[in-house]
């Protein structure tokens, strides 16, 4: 790597079930070099996020699929090397979706300044970006958390989760964390404020789920599926709020699992107890996004929302890192050091 | 049966799966008295309900299942008989619930007087009662349909559906029924206004649903589940909103159907979609009443919904009708002439 080469990491194949190194392929290419009204990227920081899982799928969805031999997208944190509009110059920190790579040409109508006053650069690709937005609109439009409800939220280490469930506390409700291992179990109730933590791999899991939940369960914030959602939902009271933003431990699946067929089941809990299920992309919330920024700077500050990251250096380790991302393996949000 | 001695028809046994003519029982019983602030009634009309499958188990649901040798559950239009509040006189026509038999002794405040010059009497058990309602909030709330939608209705000359499909038409949305068989299937369009009218019997049902709905499905109003939901669920569009207020496909199962499990399935759909799948029961929404009797009343003096009655007389025969009309054997508005 020089100043006129870099490196970015392509999708070499589509991933059957669980993605493998080699559906991965890192490559050297030139730095490219910015056009009328663009900037030349160095990148500080990629995020890393299991959304990224559907991208390399060519299954429908929400966003189109990640083209074979095309550079793996993602949120970026990137430092601004040259400019060809006047706004940005040399040295600005920006928010950009500029993906694996270390190098990038960028419009700058995409990018957002970062001030690193306000909060370290990074949190704009965690706590104050995508996944705390994702955790703020869906938890306060879709849950609706009143004050002294129960609010359970899987994989609640992550970006996503950690926010969700010190949201849902400043909202005066009751919270119940899952996570895997002693060292996230811990950390729940030590430092995210959990009222109480749970670790999905006991194999008395379902029948602790019920002893925390004497009250049921009135918004379960759904980030996981699998065997959380199954102890869940026999205890979801009448009118309780399911926002659905991520499925991860079905993302590697090649298959639907062995019946009998739980859907008539689903649904007709959903009938009989008033569910509101609900599946979302942040993206629809857009329209709060000033909001999210004042309140979540705020608690931020005011040192009522903490996060955790989980830091891999260089690019060349994102493959290793994202797959073990999909099996829980990092702990906190999760970020590759690119520069 | 004479002035002094009424009918009743009582739970004798809990189904195993499809009801059977002797998991009721027929009764004569003294015609009781009323007490201080009661009234005599003569049942007229009792409403026959899918529901009521669900208060013959004893599986938990939203309300509380029928006793074994209780009197069946059930919506009726009566006759005040004789008196003992000043408020109410022989010769009043109300609603109540009084279910499955011919006399029945009530508390005056749970009545509601009703007023044949307005509508006939019967259509306080369907358009202008519970079913109606159901329709009613359930499209206009959870639905929230939007002119130029596609709005899919199932058991569609069904009391519940066929407000439904009305409506959405009022509300300048598309609309597609489906029903059973060529009559009820002629009905939907030729009476009942819907757009298209597609027969579940068919074998080409999903390809033909497909076609009825080129730009996909942007409600679905869910009170069957079975085959219609699995050839609804790949055409929902973004953002689509499935009210569920009933299943009538799999009240009579014994267990679930054979795998693979589809619950993953339709998370994921959820998710991929931004779904909005939302259970509720009528009662959920009664501030809205006095808006429904406003609106459903002018829409059917002005002729803008219409409604069909399927009238069975004699109470003895109310098992066998109950029993039909969860196979859909039923056309229109199933209620037992009772008096």
């Amino acid at each position: 790597m020089s100043d006129t080469t870099g490196l970015r990491i392509v999708l070499a194949s589509r991933p059957d079930g669980r993605p493998q190194p080699t559906d991965f392929r890192i490559e050297q290419v030139p730095v490219p070099t910015p056009g009328e009204g663009e900037v030349l990227l160095r990148v500080l920081y990629l995020s890393l996020d299991p959304y990224m899982r559907g991208r390399m799928s060519a299954a429908k969805s929400y966003a189109p699929p990640v083209e074979i031999d095309a550079t793996m997208e993602g949120g970026t944190v990137a430092e601004v090397v040259a400019s060809n509009d006047p706004a940005f110059k040399a040295g600005d920190l920006v928010l950009s979706h500029s993906g694996w790579q270390t190098h990038a040409v960028a419009k700058t109508q995409g990018l957002r300044k970062l001030n690193p006053d306000i909060a370290p650069i990074s949190t704009a690709l965690g706590v104050l970006g995508m996944p705390g937005f994702t955790a703020y609109s869906g938890l306060l439009t879709i849950g609706q958390p009143k004050a002294g409800e129960t609010v359970v939220v899987a994989a609640a280490t992550g970006p996503v989760g950690s926010a969700v469930g010190q949201i849902a506390k400043l909202k005066g409700c009751r919270t119940v964390g899952i996570a895997g291992g002693p060292d996230k179990v811990a950390f729940l109730t030590e430092t995210l404020q959990f009222d109480v933590a749970l670790d999905h791999r006991d194999p008395n899991f379902a029948a602790k789920l019920k002893e925390a939940c004497p009250d049921g369960i009135d918004i379960y914030f759904e980030n996981v599926g699998g065997a959380v959602w199954d102890a869940v939902m026999p205890l979801l009271n009448t009118y309780a709020r399911i926002p659905v933003c991520g499925l991860i431990a079905f993302y590697n699946a090649t298959s639907l699992p062995p019946g009998p067929d739980r859907m008539p089941l689903l649904m007709r809990t959903a009938l009989t107890k008033s569910l509101t299920i609900r599946g979302f992309i942040n993206a629809e919330f857009s329209s709060q996004l000033p909001d999210f920024f004042n309140d979540m700077s705020g608690w931020i500050r005011q040192g009522k929302v903490r996060y955790r990251e989980d830091i891999v250096e260089g690019l060349e380790n994102a493959p290793e890192a994202f797959i073990g991302m999909l099996e829980g393996k990092n702990f906190g949000k999760l970020l590759i050091k690119v520069g």
